[in-house]
């Protein structure tokens, strides 16, 4: 049966990541070629909210050059928001102001790039669509630096993270080693990863010998215990000269509060957090009295294009691609992942779940990929996470710098005249 | 005249950066070219500590492949130090008791790779060395991520700081645009360099437009004045969405004190900062309300061997190189330099300087490559800077991460059953 050509719209949800870009790619190169199934493919200037408001962007404008560079270039080509739809219930509006604009510009496919928030809302628009009879294909693509989605072996964007801070970590013991004797013993890197240790856990993967840092890693899911680790510390520079620590952001006392919350929240009410570093830094400077230095790599990990994993860009392009096509096999609210077949030699598949199954739920650390003392992580953790970090896909570079691409982000003409939420 | 070959110590010294190794590797290669001039080439473990302890590393005990290796190890694979010696007058002992050791294993030639401090011991042991009639030809060999070493165009380590400083603050400015429209519309990041801008201007590398990140920059060498930075933060923000903003650890209030002094000092005597980065976020948040995000990169910077500059890689292996063969040319108190003589094509070659001239002396920024309102670089600063970042030199990977090499470091058999300071 002959289809008509129907719009789709895409969107990118939440913090950005290295590759997130590369599923837009993934997307739109797709989607380019079935011009018989997918008219236009527009793009939500700031995610969700350029569908509320209208504001879109088309990418047929940006040229195959421009596409294929979004590969290569970390964070949101179109803009991203951290902007939660409410409940259907508490606010049925913004569900159907959302299709009053898919109407309006005959949007037929809803692909949703975030994390379990995004997969949430995702899977409200395809409820909504079919309580109001709109018919809408909605696909969420998987995608979070803190690899807590259910479901899916890993998500886009995590591995290329995961690269980045275990090479950091790595760069920095070599510093420290260096230093140790007569002056820095002591360093600390706060990474990211909010409730979920995947990121620190891939800290470890720079430590292949009990010598090598990092030796002591800080995770979120094992309440902190001072004395336990300054303990450990204090063993660790009197057993190699120097200690190396990696320690989430998101790291709590025994009483579940996190060590440095600075009070602010975001759109989705989870506490901003940062500032662990310094804090156990100095925490060491005043009870052990050694020489320390931190750093807090904020941004810089999950915008490093530049350190990105080849098998994270893999994945994030495939996610993309994976979306367009479950679409154009009429799945409906669904969302691709990825499904490891084999560790070594890693071998892995693109799979599906459903977007009812996978919505607000995170994924924590198996108590088993963290050591005994809570201190490090194991070796079925190693396993884990070795592929995931595997390749590098360095960018081209112009200038000594990484070429990244800004599109053109040409604005398709307005058809409503209400504006939302104004 | 036949001249029987002599041994040589090789020494790092203070902050190590990306590419020292590959000063090292230079200096080994080069000697090893050399049988007939240089017996053993011995490394102190620590820096100079290795020799004032008698604590050397035999570098012929390394194989070659190893020694190829460290041109694209990050940090100090022998140990470095904070340690300075002090005045001839202050502490005469120091230096005799190098002398000592020198004569014990027959050291005929000193290369000491390190800043301005190092440069000033290394024509100290020149001099003691006349006065006590013991023939050592004393080379020094430029190092400091600073670039603050006068008489060379620039010093090896900071081009590949430079090329990290420009790349993460560009990829960080890519995810601010991407989430600035509903989140963080401010970012931070703090960079190294204590007295002299350079790394922070090396930062703006990154804005090729106005629109681009960074927007702000914040030197050591302006007097940091609050309004005025609140005042630009804001018009920045009003006029493209958000604000990236660079800042040295060393700014100064108009009295000239450290915005962020720990009140901890290093071993020169050095005030040890960090965390000017929140300081100004905090700042920022405070006055204007905008949602931030700050990174400190420390050590983070000096160690990413993984994005060394290759201009900066070949400079430090060729300053490694032309130290010893000064030294076989009969130069004693010297310290090679690298000359610009072109900035597009970017033309250098390796030039020479006396000891006694670029002792403790530091070169700040001219004030013509900083931008009248102080907060920026000028086009005269892009052009010195744009070569020194210039071309990549990826290291190897093995599963995923840099594979750095770890050195067998052979320790030499003592000859003198005195201890230092003991």
């Amino acid at each position: 049966m002959a289809q008509r050509p129907r719009n789709a719209f895409y969107a990118q949800s939440g913090g950005v990541t290295a590759v997130i870009n590369a599923s837009a790619c993934g997307v739109i190169e797709t989607a380019r070629k079935h011009p018989d199934r997918i008219g236009k493919l527009y793009a939500g200037r700031n995610g969700i909210l350029g569908a509320l408001r209208e504001d879109l962007v088309d990418t047929g404008k940006e040229s195959e050059a421009a596409i294929r560079a979004l590969r290569h270039t970390p964070a949101g080509a179109f803009g991203s928001a951290r902007y939660k739809l409410k409940g259907l219930d508490e606010n049925r509006a913004e569900y159907e102001r959302l299709i009053e604009v898919f109407r309006a510009h005959d949007i037929g496919y809803f692909f949703y790039n975030g994390g379990g928030d995004s997969q949430d809302t995702c899977h409200k628009v395809s409820q909504i669509g079919e309580e109001l009879a709109y018919p809408v294909v909605c696909v969420g693509v998987p995608k979070t630096i803190d690899n807590d989605l259910p479901f899916t072996d890993c998500c886009p964007g995590f591995g290329s993270v995961a690269k980045y801070v275990a090479t950091s970590i790595r760069e920095a013991s070599f510093d420290v080693v260096s230093m140790a004797e007569t002056s820095t013993k002591v360093f600390v890197l706060e990474v990211m990863g909010r409730h979920a240790g995947w990121i620190t856990a891939a800290c470890g993967l720079a430590s292949e010998r009990p010598a090598d840092g990092p030796h002591i890693l800080l995770f979120p899911e094992i309440a902190f215990d001072p004395e336990a680790f300054l303990a450990k510390v204090d063993a660790t520079v009197k057993a190699y000269g120097h200690c190396v620590i990696g320690v989430s952001e998101g790291i709590r006392d025994g009483a579940g509060n996190f060590l440095s919350d600075s009070g602010v929240r975001d759109a989705f009410g989870h506490a901003q957090l940062g500032g662990v570093a310094p804090l156990i830094a100095g925490m060491i400077k005043q009870r052990l009295g050694y020489k320390h230095h931190w750093a807090v790599a904020d941004y810089l990990q999950r915008a490093a294009r530049h350190l990105a994993s080849r098998t994270d860009v893999k994945q994030a392009y495939a996610m993309g691609k994976a979306a367009v096509e479950l679409a154009l096999r009429g799945h409906n609210a669904v969302m691709p992942t990825i499904e490891r077949i084999s560790d070594r030699p890693y071998k892995w598949k693109v799979g599906m779940v459903a977007l009812a199954d996978v919505a607000n739920r995170e994924r924590m650390m198996p108590r088993d990929y963290i050591s005994a003392d809570g201190f490090h992580i194991t070796a079925k953790c190693r396993r884990y996470l070795a592929p995931l970090i595997a390749g590098e896909d360095h960018p081209p570079y112009r200038d000594g710098l990484p070429d990244y691409v800004r599109l053109k982000l040409s604005a398709v003409k307005r058809k409503l005249d209400t504006d939302f939420g104004k």
